[in-house]
């Protein structure tokens, strides 16, 4: 039985680190100065390794963002430096942080013209749905310039089946009538084609290995190199949601 | 003219910290804390002062939420200690701060019952707007038990009345179909009557000296001192946002 209110899909949501603009990377810059700070202290795989650590540790406790990461950076610092971690580290690690969350932003080349394309359509509505720290992600999308072309934006503890799930019911809206765009498996193509909807995996150059993870087979899974490819690829998996929607419902 | 979609409100919002749950206590316990941690270095007064300050400073660049208070603190911590601010110190800031986000939680006598009324009813769809971390305020709606009441949580940056009219639109509805519930004059009283919407001013003990501002007076706020009264006074605001309407609409 086909739900009356379907007919394919409706919200195109899209991730924003690393799909929209630039993220992944300044986080590395921002590991690279503060292995750059203790650089006196231990050797720089070292250093690496006990900072991943602490932040895996972390994103359980304080979720994700810079201020979860400046909690690890001092985590790892206290480890590394014991008694001589003092005022001026933590000085240091501070400004890193700080530095991150008001990096030089930068959208993802094509990001403009595609929403501008999707947007002129009028079939759908735009949306973002990103993890992430509130205040950060709110940051970054007032600086993006892009809330012209979105409907809202969804910050999201985490990327469950079950938050997807969460959210799609506080729009009163089926699963099946979300498409997602995003550059993580593991959070944008996986747990919304398990709840029916559908998926365009747009890779980035650098991924976080946190979000490491193979694309799934499946009818409800598309590929696009660039982002500019998105609006012909929308227009086909709608087509293909309105004929599985007319299998479902025989 | 009335919008065909109104017909007085339809979603009551409570503000959660210390509307349903306690909060603002469990703050005040960790500045206690804090305070001991350095007592050896400066009067409590003085750090209390110094620790207001780094928090004012920090709210608007980090946002609410106890990740930002552990940055305070580190920041407080490393002007009133200088060189002898060290490992064992800030692991001293991280436990109070780990023991706030994780501390021994509890709802405000009367919450439950009253939820339980206004969800029986059947009437309005009941529903969580607060600001605050994200992951923290997730972890306490989990740990609250009263996820059966409510269609869903906002958790949002700020609340100011362009934060109100967001969600109202993110939720396609209009303001005067809003009623909030909560402690806070500054937060969750005034921003929504200047939208149309409705309040109860439900005041708490305990207020932080941020939240702090005069009632204002209007027809579309109410005050209770209890939340016990929240069934009845919401009957009785109804029928006003009627009469209300069909002015409007005249």
């Amino acid at each position: 039985m086909a739900r009356q209110q379907s007919n394919g899909f409706r919200y195109i949501f899209f991730d924003a680190d690393d799909t929209l603009w630039e993220n992944e990377r300044y986080f590395r810059e921002a590991e690279r100065k503060f292995i750059g700070l203790l650089s006196s202290f231990a050797p720089a795989d070292e250093i690496g390794r006990i900072l991943a650590e602490k932040q895996e540790e972390n994103i359980p406790i304080f979720g994700y963002g810079s201020k979860t990461y400046l909690i690890g950076m001092a985590d790892a610092a206290a480890e590394i430096c014991g008694k001589e971690f003092g005022a001026e580290l933590y000085h240091g690690i501070n400004r890193i942080i700080r530095e991150l969350a008001y990096h030089e932003f930068r959208l993802i080349d094509g990001v403009t013209e595609t929403l501008e394309t999707l947007s002129a359509s009028g079939r759908y509505r735009l949306a973002i749905a990103t993890k992430g720290d509130l205040m950060e992600q709110m940051n970054k999308y007032r600086q993006s310039g892009l809330q012209k072309y979105f409907h809202h934006i969804e910050i999201m503890e985490s990327k469950s089946e079950a938050d997807y799930l969460a959210m799609a019911a506080k729009l009163d809206i089926a699963p099946e009538r979300i498409l997602m765009v995003g550059n993580s498996v593991k959070s944008d193509i996986v747990p919304v084609i398990n709840i029916g909807g559908f998926a365009i995996h747009l890779p980035h150059e650098v991924t976080w290995i946190h979000e490491m993870m193979d694309l799934p087979e499946s009818k409800r899974v598309s590929g696009a190199k660039n982002i500019r490819e998105i609006p012909i690829l929308v227009d086909k998996i709608q087509t293909l949601a309105q004929e599985l929607q007319v299998e479902t419902s025989e």
